[in-house]
């Protein structure tokens, strides 16, 4: 049975709780989503098949979770290249990024160059809270993601799709499918739409707080921070 | 070999390091101290051989990242009860403890009833910058844990040693060796006295930071957040 879905706007409002009355920080909620997302590359591409992961960070969070997964896949033993064009001055995006830095983790304004270079891509580009128009320079971006024939995995939504309604009818966007996806906390809408592995993050959510919102927990292994859940079945686009 | 030590002058240097120059957030660096605390305990005691964990916590960081340690292992499946008898205003150790409550975690201030309700015990009662006197209400429980035939995990340092010179001639804590030990970022010079199973956190550290500080990286496995190392060979008291 498929998992239950949290729709955009409840996304956002289950975001704001966790971190007013639920009392966790965001520095917290990042690092617990970017490791869960450095453990799902892991599994989608053991380090056996090709150390080299190009991440694509978008301006906001979905950006941030990004961040946080290259630091955990140095770690692991990978060799991450960051694309992260539009850098927020905010506080912790720069934290995260002085933090890949002392790594010597490359980072790289030349997206189709990194693209040759690369055995696996993070699509951290945009997240739950995305919609409307594509933005520069993730227009080209994004139709190179669409084009590739390495593997990508998106984080919480493939880029430009829509929330709630899936792949976009037209724009760089249109036809784009990524191999995997990851959704944090909980799928969103767009998951019916989805064709390919899935996976998801959030083993700090309770119990509670998944009743309120409607969500099952999905079954983690171990100590796994993801869980890979039957592929989504959408149409191939 | 041994691994190299980190003193308890350094070990206060190198974490002022990594909140400033590093860019980590104390938040960031306890989850991830926390959730290394309890992949050890995951290691050393299976879900199958008793899920009821003990958790004592201190009044500073040690007994944050034990709070942090028990949400997850509650994630896990185990069944974690804190003692936390001198809870601080600290914001952060504040919200860590909401996290536990909204979970539904209990707080017991009967150290003595709960040791006997227990599968397995944290020690994350003192830490590397313990100094000195053991203060109230803590010389009875570091007795107890120091008494206990039941595993005991203590959190870089078996509470009421010395971070240099090891266990305490006198007082509580005389006689006082845990089963195991995990080590957090490094081990400290008491490492050498100490005789148990071994492991050490602390998978974000960089090459550089290790080097600066005279400091070996341990090799992790997998999507390990702990290494066990060599079991300590000092002397069994």
């Amino acid at each position: 049975m498929a998992l239950r879905t949290l729709s955009a706007k409840n996304a956002a409002a289950l975001d704001q709780e966790l971190m007013s009355a639920g009392a966790f920080s965001i520095d917290q909620l990042m690092e617990l989503a970017g490791l869960s997302v450095s453990q799902a590359v892991f599994k989608l591409q053991p380090l056996s098949k090709g150390k080299r992961i190009l991440v694509a960070c978008g301006p906001g969070n979905n950006g941030g979770d990004g961040l946080v997964a290259a630091r955990h896949l140095f770690h692991y033993g990978y060799q991450p290249t960051i694309y992260y064009p539009k850098q927020s001055k905010n506080d912790l995006y720069q934290r995260l990024t002085t933090q890949l830095r002392d790594l010597r983790i490359p980072f790289t304004s030349d997206f189709e160059t990194a693209l040759h270079q690369t055995d696996h891509i993070v699509d951290a580009i945009f997240g739950f809270s995305f919609s409307g128009e594509v933005r520069e320079p993730f227009p080209k971006v994004i139709q190179a993601l669409r084009d590739t024939k390495l593997p990508v995995l998106a984080v919480d939504a493939p880029s430009s799709w829509n929330i709630e309604s899936g792949p976009p009818d037209s724009g760089p966007g249109k036809g784009f499918m990524p191999d995997a996806l990851i959704s944090l906390t909980a799928p969103k809408p767009l998951v019916k739409r989805f064709k390919g592995r899935h996976f998801i993050g959030g083993r700090f959510l309770s119990p509670e707080m998944a009743e309120k919102y409607g969500l099952d927990l999905p079954k983690y292994e171990g100590l796994d921070q993801v869980a890979e859940v039957p592929a989504g079945e959408g149409e191939k686009l």
